[in-house]
């Protein structure tokens, strides 16, 4: 395809006006002022619209649409022991395969190309990713709650059959990673299994870390640590390592994260939402944490849309701490983008160059909401919307066009969707 | 118009499935479970749509859409002194006429009814709003600087002539408020006079009241009192008002706001975003203060969608209070309709009843991102967009059906937005 006379944000978040952008063989072949003399196929008229990487939602749980609205306005352990364990008690693989590509179409339309996630009835999910044309690193969630070993759990043979199985096919589309649940939910002899497990076949690790307060005091009175400390000490954090949420790190704990790579999934409005609190991440930068963003999962958020959690991210930190200098819009375009990429270790994503994996989107410069366009950049994080978006494309492939799915037969998901939602009761 | 087998939200929140609502004479005339036996005129398929009362967007300024991502992140005074005021020098009734114009667009197309207004260039503004077909209480900004009286401000005189020339005018759509911009722009002496002037002429006040720190702070230091009790003191009061923003609002300061009956408009968006801080909402409506939702200017929000304003000021309080219990969508969604009208004085508004004025709007229930609905209250609060809008009505008038505005040229008013916009430079 050749992107013809459109804007493109490029990396730094500098704006080239009117520029060409030819894509082959999943990657992007061309960037210049003037038509290429090469042929790329289909032309695409870009006036009044925006060519950006696609963006990365770096912590989700993506089954979870079909609980989109089921449990609102409870604390969390009401919310997740009356509502959300038994409903998922209820879930079968089928009604986890078309929740996720429901989640999925969703996530598309909204310029996603890539997701990391977390859930359980991974093979389900992953022939949703495989189906759909995204990009994703699957984990499965494990959980240890007695002094088994790693390979005695159950989850844990699901988690290694899935990495065999599964990991860099549809031509590296998905990836596999290990994970552990959270410090609260397993014990520290798996902990230190997986990630000597994770280390030694070359996987990723995706947890969840200091979400709420009582998780983050509970594990201090039980391992004397914070669970950054305590992650650390097990050796989760010398594989490459996406902790999800960090609402109560300290600032010992940022150093840790900093002095390791680790990727920190930013989550404002589930962290909001769920009553967790608000996380330190203009501090995080500041320090050199790497930060990405996540939605979380839709029963948490209610939209699995990054636009949203961009937005959030900016006013949220400057409002909290009364500085609107804080979070400004190119950090967090990158948090969407390059750094998600980066938290999936996909180095050849999430910027327009040549060379670069074309998971691209493109989004319409003269809606209501964009006009007028003062800053470009400004305009994507606070005033777009993921109806915005009039292009998807993943490793070359367009998946959605001008409100059109090209591999998801949306109207067949969404009544799938609304027969299975139907479960919980 | 008869809306047929439609879901409407009915006072309290309950929602009513697959009723019958018939409108005449700008009002709600029927409401059943079966068709009524008076014709209505055009039918209106409603199934899986939703009738609920239009919003009512309680504090704006609305020709800033004109300033959309005009500056960002940049702190207070900076973006004040260095890039609004200047950019405000240059603009004309022409430019304010079409901003505006374009800004009640932007919210007829996300279901807003109403709006309360401060600022200048008034009689365009007042122009927009008859033209349009919205409901607006606008107001003059005051500001006085030296020890002039009151009468002797022209923008008093403009004040005073927009309500003898525009007060109840459109069929009672157009309600011209009295104003002081805010305590540390004005004087006592003005601020009494205008107090004094408004109970005379039986108009209602539109006030910024304690937005930051510092001015909460100056306020102190300049009048040993806080703003609420500044105002208070000088009578403001004492007349039905709105105060706008009230972040930094303290125990008595509430006491005074819910004794008074004071309308705070809550502008969640624009707080986070200008880095004011986090009102304490949810206390003021534990102590009875009344709270209505506010987008602010696009200057610093940059939309003017009620939609995010009702997620955001749901979520931003259980985050900050850690407490997801706090703000219930039932409060939130009466914020956002009821409680808008009751803060402008519409007591015939804001409820799906018969009798009620037919100020409405009909949302999609079978959108993308509002599927599965599992609770429609909910759903409108978390999880709907203002692109899921597909009616607004306003006094019974149709102002916008399925993405086509009937009384707005849009492109027209695009071209003009784009046009005038370039003044700034």
């Amino acid at each position: 395809m050749l992107f013809e006379k459109i804007a493109a944000l490029m990396p730094g978040g500098e704006v080239k006006q009117g520029c060409f952008v030819g894509v082959r063989g999943g990657r992007i072949d061309y960037i210049g002022d003037t038509p290429p003399s090469q042929e790329y196929g289909e032309r695409y008229d870009g006036r009044g619209k925006l060519l950006l990487p696609g963006f990365v939602n770096a912590h989700c749980h993506v089954p979870m649409v079909l609980l989109r609205g089921y449990a609102e306005d409870l604390p969390l352990d009401r919310w997740l022991n009356d509502k959300i364990f038994p409903a998922e008690e209820k879930l079968s693989g089928e009604a986890v395969y078309w929740g996720s590509f429901f989640g999925i179409a969703e996530m598309i339309r909204g310029g996603v190309t890539s997701f990391t996630e977390m859930y359980f009835f991974c093979e389900d999910i992953a022939r949703a990713v495989l189906e759909s044309g995204i990009k994703c690193n699957l984990s499965r969630g494990i959980t240890c709650f007695d002094d088994s070993s790693l390979s005695e759990l159950p989850s844990f043979s699901e988690a290694r059959d899935l990495f065999e199985r599964y990991h860099n096919s549809g031509d590296g589309r998905l990836y596999i990673d290990m994970c552990i649940h959270a410090e609260y939910t397993s014990t520290p002899k798996v902990v230190r299994e997986m990630a000597e497990y994770a280390k030694s076949i070359g996987a990723r690790m995706h947890i969840h870390l200091s979400e709420t307060k009582a998780e983050h005091e509970g594990c201090r009175h039980r391992h004397g640590k914070t669970p950054a400390e305590y992650f650390a000490s097990l050796g989760v954090f010398d594989v490459p390592c996406t902790a999800a949420h960090c609402v109560w790190v300290e600032e010992g704990d940022m150093d840790i994260l900093a002095e390791k790579g680790v990727f920190v999934a930013h989550c404002p409005t589930s962290n909001l939402k769920l009553g967790s609190g608000i996380g330190p991440v203009a501090r995080m930068l500041e320090k050199g944490v790497n930060v990405a963003l996540g939605t979380d999962g839709a029963a948490s958020n209610n939209s699995l849309d990054i636009f949203s959690e961009m937005k959030l991210a900016a006013i949220l930190q400057k409002g909290a701490g009364c500085n609107p200098e804080l979070m400004p819009v190119l950090d967090v375009l990158r948090m969407a983008t390059l750094d998600g990429a980066r938290s999936q270790g996909r180095q050849g994503s999430g910027e327009i160059k040549v060379g670069a994996r074309a998971d691209l989107a493109v989004v319409d410069l003269e809606s209501i909401g964009m006009t007028p366009l003062h800053h470009v950049p400004s305009g994507l994080v606070y005033s777009a919307g993921s109806r915005d978006v009039v292009l998807t494309m993943c490793d070359g492939k367009v998946l959605y066009k001008d409100g059109e799915f090209l591999t998801i037969d949306i109207e067949l998901v969404k009544s799938k969707v609304r027969e299975f939602s139907k479960i919980f009761g």
